[in-house]
């Protein structure tokens, strides 16, 4: 039986980090604080598990399983929302790791275009997703949109044709994109149970005027309180308002890219601003000059606290 | 002297198409009629000659003076602003061209990056628009950024570092593009008399919502009338009435993708939209097939009329 | 200890298959008969498996140690030379599959770049390199460039500075990329122990002609008996007949590409040309329309009877 | 009537500066002593002129004509080919220059694909070169292929399918890609009285192995004594010594790269070590820093000398 479409996904979503050890271990003992951090710093009741800002790709299968079977236990009465991403190279993987996500009662599953053979058509990506999807049907599915990393560029809107049909437990997508022409099409043509979520936390104000029901982002980790403020005052009527946090995010942004933004910097900016021990990241990513993590932490203050 | 700074650019410009005759030589007797279907059938009262969509690099430099002068002349007293595009790969035409927008009060020139030589850094472009901006000291000056095309993707914010020191006519950017990021930072850190106009019609809704002042674009020839709508509604607050628009115009234009969407088959769609003549384009823009023209302009009926 | 530096790697390597069920289990029991085959009918004495050609991001890490384990171990006394590939964008993974590489007896490895995480510089690659090699440090190890696939495009000569002194078993590479200004600098600078292994068989010629050692394709499973003779040919001087084969080749691949070749394509030929069962690939690659496969066939036999 | 069959094409051609004067003006002074630099130091007796290296894109029409037939008219009785490229983004510009070019004596003409809007079609672009060819059609006519700066990627070996039934007057291309099984194809299936000139210097040794008629090239000329040797044992079978010398310099173009190697730093190369006064290049091409080329300089002897 597919998913109750009445849950409809909106808000927030935090694309987390995966802790570990400084010897590069798995650490759960950090995801209870870092869940509570989240509620309680940022305001923020959903997350989105073993994706890009995860390093799931450079995680073993067992890990992804311990890793996402402890978020879905620690989250619990905590967080509205965990969704976990099960994308992998292997579709055999892929469906193991979304029935496991079906055991340990994860709220969705998400999965990302595989990458090495890239499918040329919407019919070759939908059957992978298909298959995928099929080891956990009642669980509500996100299809993982990030042409950038991926370099899968099929139209999101070709590969919504029909796909209900294919999988009934679609609910929607995460966009991490920048055509918005190929999301607005994907909002206007789509069943109100659906949901659109954003994955470019730099232009989201720009994908809320397209019609986004919601963001899944990296950023959403330490500036979540001020996206929620850019929500709010976006619904409210305020878009000038919500323009000046943008641009305020876009300002952090820009420096940090200036620096070499990437999984690495990004997780030592979050151990900064957060004061969790989330460790560095993994090879191929290598860890963040301890300098630049703090000099874009000093941005962040500038310019949050001026105003 | 530096051209006054208060006439700030707002609102819909066109880009027009250039008039051909059925043999290919230019047309100057549709520019009247042109002009005057802008105004009354569309509501437009900006326009922007010798551009992408006017076809400037398949001109000889004579024949963008000819065309720059009549439009100049005949919309005298009508329409608001005629900015000519000035841009060449030789800096020795763009120059000269730009002297004689002066001679004929053009209101406003505008320069895309040269793109053989593709200058790598911010300040290459800058010393290439400076010299074509030295010509015409009084005129007000436009970068048009359509990396695109170019393949010149120095963000356009570097661009604007100083700018106006080394150009005391710069007035703002023509941004066709959707790097939204690149695009917030201009407008967050420009000043107040600079405008940003947006030259990706398909989702002006988003630039809008990032504080683009208006647009420049092919559509708004045969669709500004709607465009204005969605502008007005956008400024009054309705979102979800901007959008519903801004929907339509994706619709009818990725149906006109899959048709191959180019210049030939944009101006054969204006031909057929507006009754005007501007015959065929020029090679190495091939005609469209008649047939692809007629669907567009039933999906274009269909799409406007019900609602 | 580091591998002996006496036994360079010349010649043709066929990337194998892997064979599969019908219903796309890993299928062993066509592992001998492949490679009776590659001996018997296309002279080809050494194997790459667990490549591209081999599915390998498609397959389990469980698969792939299965697969790794027969291929050595029935190419035992009859083949020169097995090359497992380990490469994973899972660090972990990667170096247990080259731990278990060096158990099983294979006579070397090869590690692709990560490519979810691109590394973005030569020291980062390298570190990644230096990591999985550490798990077989007495296994001949080989970097595997394949920059269209995988979007890594780090100048291999830039991998190749001081390789060796963090990877003592580093023994060369297998360059699947057409830049020969790469290429060349590559094998004019490196040790006479190292061999460069060329992976685009459509120009093997050319990279003979700058001095490669050998080559690494998927089209040595059925055309090795043809470009054995190129390589003759080359060797002995007569360019003229080694243009010929490689000519005709080309024209075989072509035509192959037009009808959308891609690795589900080329196992059906395989297995047309073969008689050997290999199965279907599996997803994310869709199965070949059995037309397309019979016309390639009929052009391979076409090409390579007239002469 | 066609030009004669007979007069084939081969050797080296450089691809020549265009000189100015320290103000940027062109500099018809320095055309004479070039040539004589080019027979006497280069051994050279072919030139490319007013092509990529020349410039063209950055001069007027009426600069290309003067330039075209200074050095026309100085190389009668000197060299055995001037090529002049006509090709303009512009048709009525490039089919002015063509029969221009047919009025003072050019021994052929070359035109590179339009690059703003890029054809989509072999169709296409092969219809913009008809209608350029039909201005000269007593001139041999060479198609100049380079992908990387035009972004127009269509296969030559479409584009040559019954062009000579189009273009009576079709002699050959210019192939400055890296596509070398596109380029064997060319050669593979062409008439004999074609050439197929090769335009990457740093891999022109791979081009003579695929069937390379001859090569136009910047570095052509300054370092066309080496290439000659190249070429020399190329013919007489002595593949490692030409390999030797192309090695040398993939080393010298390698080096010159890391310092951004460009149109601008290849001119002051050229000054440098030929002693002749060609100028600094013009905008949007930045001149070169004097150290760079100093040290380019000093690499090309050291390179060059040793052995």
């Amino acid at each position: 039986m597919a998913p109750s479409a009445e849950k409809k996904l909106t808000g927030l979503v935090a694309a987390t980090f995966t802790p570990f050890t400084p010897q590069g271990e798995v650490n759960l003992a950090e995801i209870g604080p870092y869940i509570d951090y989240l509620i309680e710093k940022q305001g923020v009741h959903g997350i989105f598990v073993n994706g890009t800002t995860g390093e799931s790709m450079s995680l073993t299968v067992a890990e992804r399983k311990i890793l996402a079977e402890d978020w879905c236990q620690k989250a619990r009465g905590k967080l509205d929302q965990v969704i976990v991403h099960v994308g992998c190279m292997s579709l055999k993987d892929a469906k193991e790791l979304a029935g496991h996500a079906a055991q340990i009662g994860a709220d969705a599953i998400a999965v990302m275009a595989p990458f090495f053979f890239k499918p040329r058509t919407a019919d070759a990506l939908r059957s992978f997703l298909q298959e995928v999807a099929s080891a956990a049907p009642n669980l509500p599915f996100y299809y993982y949109h990030i042409p950038a990393v991926t370099g899968v560029n099929v139209p999101v809107r070709d590969v919504l044709e029909g796909v209900e049909e294919l999988i009934p437990s679609f609910r929607g997508v995460k966009f991490s994109g920048i055509d918005l022409m190929d999301f607005g099409q994907c909002v206007s043509d789509s069943p109100p149970h659906w949901s659109f979520l954003y994955g470019m936390d730099e232009q989201l104000l720009a994908a809320l005027a397209m019609g986004a029901d919601g963001a899944v982002g990296s950023t959403y980790n330490y500036a979540g309180c001020h996206f929620n403020k850019l929500i709010s005052a976006f619904k409210e009527g305020h878009v000038v308002q919500a323009r000046k946090i943008q641009f305020k995010m876009q300002e952090l942004l820009s420096y940090a890219m200036k620096l070499g933004f990437d999984v690495g910097v990004n997780k030592q900016l979050m151990n900064e601003l957060s004061g969790l021990s989330l460790g560095p990241p993994r090879l191929p990513v290598t860890p963040c000059p301890f300098a630049h993590a703090l000099l874009i932490v000093k941005k962040y203050h500038h310019v949050f606290t001026d105003s």
